[in-house]
């Protein structure tokens, strides 16, 4: 790769944590026992797994038989999503008086989860989302009763970069349990969230939350489910007993050896990371709206008054995500030509796929098709400086002339 | 570890060949882009798999498109059978329409995943297999009829070695087919074979085969399903549209670019390496034979006066299992105590856990409780040579009289 990459996609990919790349060493040429065997080359790789829980488990505080591993994001958040329907039909619930509430702007590995349960016939409500993509609390309340047994949205959406206010869901969904005497279980895909917030599973008042290792300078391929005490699931996918039944199948150990280390090392430090990341952001942001007056910030506008204070779970956007549109411009190709300036910028989510079409969220969230056909996403990491960009805005804006000048 | 130590648990794990961690290094090091981006970081991971992709296409010769990757045997397993169920379901196939066939000797991964097919409806009968385990195709023939859409076995036992002879299965299910009219879906577990037999696709006649790598000197935490052009799945965890939508999340670059070079490397001279090490088998089959007369052989004797031949899919074990057992024995404490001098065995197969228990492989087998308890799993590798496997007899025969004069 040429050293004078600029990348700006850290919510599609980060680079392996040096630390975390040296944990894992040890496990890819030399210990290979498989975690479940009885002789000392699986009692080596079982402490390691063990080992790699407590770690994780001391980050978000939980203890380790709360922590199960998973093979990313993806996996952990159709564990909690069919888990906990799964685990309630398994009881005996029939599927059509079960109802899941998400929303329209999830990541697919909840958006098509929930439209699998549809199909075996739970109802899936969505509760509406406002202009910057925050959940309507007030409606999230009337959509309420008896059948609900499962809320699903992401902490941070990973296109526009929203943070919802997990504890005031959390307080809405509990009055309803009250009410109703039922429980309703609350997940939260945290994959976007290990660098940059807090994730201390109780701060967060949820029953599941899913991280993604690769989304927080981890290996890709390792991800956990975090889950809470009152919490019954089945597995997804069906074998051997590891992950106490949860998870079958030999645990991938340098993975998750070095997923600890990473997870650890993001949430060690998250606020200090987030605050500077959030001033670069926010000089980046102002550049944007001086030299690129058509530009549209989609999401949260990070206000300006504020002094763009500490990017934690009770703020509305995620320090590093900038997210733009440009109506009328082709983003896709904007995209390829800033790549060919160095720049690595997406136009939404790579589980989206990156062939063309428009942005659900920004649909979702802004209702234009304009909008949701030109949207830009640029992620910054913690390197990341104003002047690259700076530089970037400058390609943009060069880019945007000569597609106007050919019109 | 140490450097004496035996390793002769090469079911259960297998050490990452070298070429495939330094295939694996660029991964983990420096090309960390998610190969569903559009920019240079993601167009070098997508190439990455697809070249993995295409190198795994040609060791078991289809094309690459046939090629899904998965985090595992277990998860490959899922994919077929519930992917086929589930499809069919799709298409407006009842459950309690459908029969899925296998036998009471599976790895978990594939019994746990019939279990919960019966769950929702679908009739699982279970193939009759003699006491080497071989399926009784007589059997088999009587328990097809129209309503039968999958047949799912392992192509080798993971507990006994017993190789299954896959193009008779076929030979079996398609003449169902012809007479109902029907298509019935093949699936092998190959978890066990590729360092040992020939797994080009054609040969082994099935519509799915699943391959783990880490059965085969790749990483742990990634697998293969190939399968046939008449198959239709649906995904077993749901989300975006990664390997054509039958397995979301973002790929395990490294894991799979190790994978390819593992599974290509043991393809390449499976007919070699069985030969040598079934030689070596032979010899300490007949030494365990000569100094412990009370151990059992489970599964397939292999023939003396064949003079042991290649170990190709024709044959009957394969060559790197040795399975005995020593009624009266606690074997997994003599697993431990053999770890203490060295050599590293297993009772049964990891996923079926180490917490004790009967094998249900041989109690099915051989219908004998006192020897299903008493197993030991004494798998080779490559370099296992009979001085390894004459000293671990030696140290077993020890700790037998040891036991026997303390009672």
């Amino acid at each position: 790769m040429n050293q004078t990459r600029v990348y700006l996609d850290w919510a599609a990919a980060t680079p392996l944590l040096p630390a975390a790349y040296e944990a894992m060493v040890p496990y890819l040429t030399g210990n290979f026992g498989n975690p479940s065997a009885i002789h000392a080359e699986g009692q080596i790789t079982r402490q390691a797994v063990e080992e790699a829980r407590a770690i994780v488990a001391a980050a978000v505080q939980v203890r380790p038989e709360y922590v199960t591993w998973t093979s990313g994001g993806t996996e952990g958040n159709n564990l909690a999503i069919f888990g906990v329907v799964e685990s309630l039909a398994q009881q005996g619930r029939k599927y059509d008086s079960m109802t899941v509430i998400t929303t329209k702007i999830e990541h697919p590995s909840v958006s098509e989860a929930c439209s699998a349960l549809r199909k075996r016939g739970v109802a899936v409500r969505y509760v509406q989302v406002n202009e910057a993509g925050k959940i309507d609390l007030a409606h999230l309340r009337t959509l309420l009763d008896e059948s609900v047994v499962l809320f699903t949205t992401a902490l941070i959406n990973s296109e526009i970069g929203t943070i919802q206010p997990a504890r005031a869901i959390h307080k809405v969904l509990h009055k309803a349990e009250v009410k109703y005497g039922t429980e309703i279980f609350f997940h939260l895909d945290a994959a976007q969230a290990p660098l940059w917030v807090n994730c201390q599973f109780d701060a967060l008042a949820a029953d599941f939350v899913s991280l993604d290792a690769a989304k927080c300078c981890g290996p890709k391929g390792v991800g956990v489910l975090v889950r809470g005490r009152r919490t019954n699931l089945v597995p997804v996918v069906h074998g051997g007993g590891q992950e106490s039944g949860l998870r079958p199948g030999t645990e991938n150990v340098a993975g998750i050896v070095g997923a600890a280390v990473a997870i650890s090392a993001a949430q060690a430090n998250w606020r200090e990371r987030s605050d500077q990341v959030a001033l670069v952001r926010a000089q980046a942001i102002e550049h944007i709206q001086a030299k690129l007056p058509q530009a549209l910030i989609n999401g949260v506008v990070p206000a300006k008054s504020k002094g763009y204070p500490s990017m934690g779970v009770d703020v509305d956007r995620v320090a590093n995500n900038i997210n733009i549109s440009i109506p009328g411009l082709d983003t896709e190709y904007a995209a390829v030509v800033l790549d060919k300036h160095g720049f690595a910028v997406s136009t939404k989510s790579a589980c989206s796929g990156s062939g063309g079409g428009a942005s659900v969220v920004v649909q979702e969230t802004t209702q234009d098709p304009a909008r949701a056909i030109s949207t830009l996403r640029i992620t910054l990491g913690p390197d990341s400086t104003h002047d690259q960009l700076q530089s970037l805005t400058q390609t943009l804006s060069k880019h945007i002339k000569q597609m106007s000048d050919l019109t």
